[in-house]
């Protein structure tokens, strides 16, 4: 009998802003038997343990993951690839593993190589914040977002279901999607609009450093702009450097638009000027009008 | 005598968002003897009688700087370069004259050859929101706002003491700064950060039109980063083209930024790619935190 959420023990792997959340939701509403967890930091544990994110929190992520039967990985990418390979071998018979990684093509690569006896899924929950970490986390992170799931070829109907039925049941909005798909995606949402608001404030920082006045003119339309530019930078890493090519293609195709537009703004040409920017108003009003 | 602000009848040409804003901080603080306005559409003269940002709203823009001793130019830069020519001369002696256009230095170099019976001096609010029009006006959008103050060699002191007086009456903060770097300032933090949003609209438009579920993963990451890809084309045109050196300078670094970090992550080069976004990581926090 492949057991529901609310007869599993979940185990999560990392307890920073998307796994303490993850923990506080499942347990604030009681839907599976019992949340673990595993982090390095002994602050980390006692703070998920004060913020009810877990039952129990462990150093050894082995340990946590030995006594689960539905292991979420909630890690920076590279980290969740390496505990794919060390961690799933050792889940008893008919755990679940899943993991909340931002890119999925890789992951579920490594997903494929397991042995029978554990299922596995890909995860990526469409939500975050600039600020990392369980001091960051709250249990309403997950609500009305959508949350990919990036089935393998040998994931089960059952393991999908139970995959569906946790995202729902922390307020998301389950999304089946292939891995490859899914890369591209978060890479034109996501991944370009980081390294634009990086480069920006890369750009001002370096305008600051001739005029020390630049930061006090900067208002609300900077601060947004440049918001990403705050996320974890390992993480963002791993994020990057497992979609490569997605990330870097967009990246070009941005920065060869802004050279043309720089061109136009230098030449004074004001019919392409006027076509590019009311381009992007007219996509900009049809996602968000 | 020189006439201080509460004895001023204020004459606000252009009705929108920072010009119906401007009156309804005006009035609701009483700060002058009376507010005029004009806008060319009948309905925008309704709402802004309505909404209580003028006593009087003329169609014809002569009739209300004819009628106003500070007369405040809240259209789109361009916009304001005509009227300075044109409406400054016919204001009566002893009036001052103060735009709130995004860039200084065409403006001001206007206002230069104005006649000597009316005192000039370049504004600029901090503010303002990626909706336009006087539906979107509020008594306290100059709320704690930089509100950048550009004199010309030939205003005297009194008037830019009534400018200070205007601005801190609205509940913004003046900053008295040379035009000339002015305009490099807010290429960095205002206007460099548009360009950026708008061709990050473009290019995840772009993918969009190849993949339908490209906005269902759009979260507030995306929302943040592309929203001044709203703002108003015609006020923006008029921006980017009387600030274009500085404009085209910015976009043409970012864009190399851009490139650059794109071959970084197309190579793997890890080393390369954490000093940037560590680097970027750094001027945020020095700024937000």
């Amino acid at each position: 009998m492949f057991a529901s959420l609310s007869q599993r023990r979940v185990g999560i792997i990392g307890l920073g802003l998307m796994g303490g959340s993850l923990g506080m939701a499942l347990r604030a509403g009681r839907f599976c038997r019992s949340v673990v967890g595993s982090a390095r930091r002994e602050d980390t544990r006692r703070q998920a343990v004060a913020l009810r994110a877990v039952d129990e929190a462990f150093s050894d992520e082995a340990e946590a993951a030995r006594s689960s039967d539905l292991i979420v990985l909630a890690t920076p990418v590279r980290t969740i690839m390496r505990q794919v390979r060390q961690l799933g071998p050792i889940a008893p018979p008919g755990a679940v593993l899943i993991d909340l990684g931002s890119t999925k093509q890789e992951i579920v690569a490594v997903m494929a190589d397991l042995p029978r006896h554990v299922q596995a899924i890909g995860g990526h929950p469409m939500c975050g914040k600039e600020r990392a970490g369980i001091e960051a986390a709250s249990a309403d992170l997950y609500r009305g977002a959508v949350f990919c799931l990036t089935p393998l070829e040998s994931t089960s109907a059952e393991t999908l279901e139970l995959a569906q039925e946790l995202a729902r049941a922390v307020g998301a909005r389950p999304l089946v999607v292939e891995a490859r798909r899914h890369d591209a995606l978060v890479a034109a949402i996501s991944h370009l609009p980081y390294v634009m608001a990086a480069m920006l404030t890369a750009t001002a920082g370096e305008a600051a450093a001739d005029d020390e006045l630049t930061w006090r003119l900067a208002a609300s339309g900077f601060r947004d702009a440049s918001r990403l530019a705050g996320s974890d930078v390992d993480m963002m890493l791993d994020i990057l450097l497992t979609n490569r090519q997605n990330v870097a293609r967009l990246a070009r195709r941005a920065a060869g638009r802004m050279d043309a537009l720089a061109a136009a703004i230098e030449g004074s040409d004001e019919a392409a000027l006027r076509a590019a920017l009311a381009d992007a108003l007219r996509i900009w009003r049809a996602v968000y009008r």
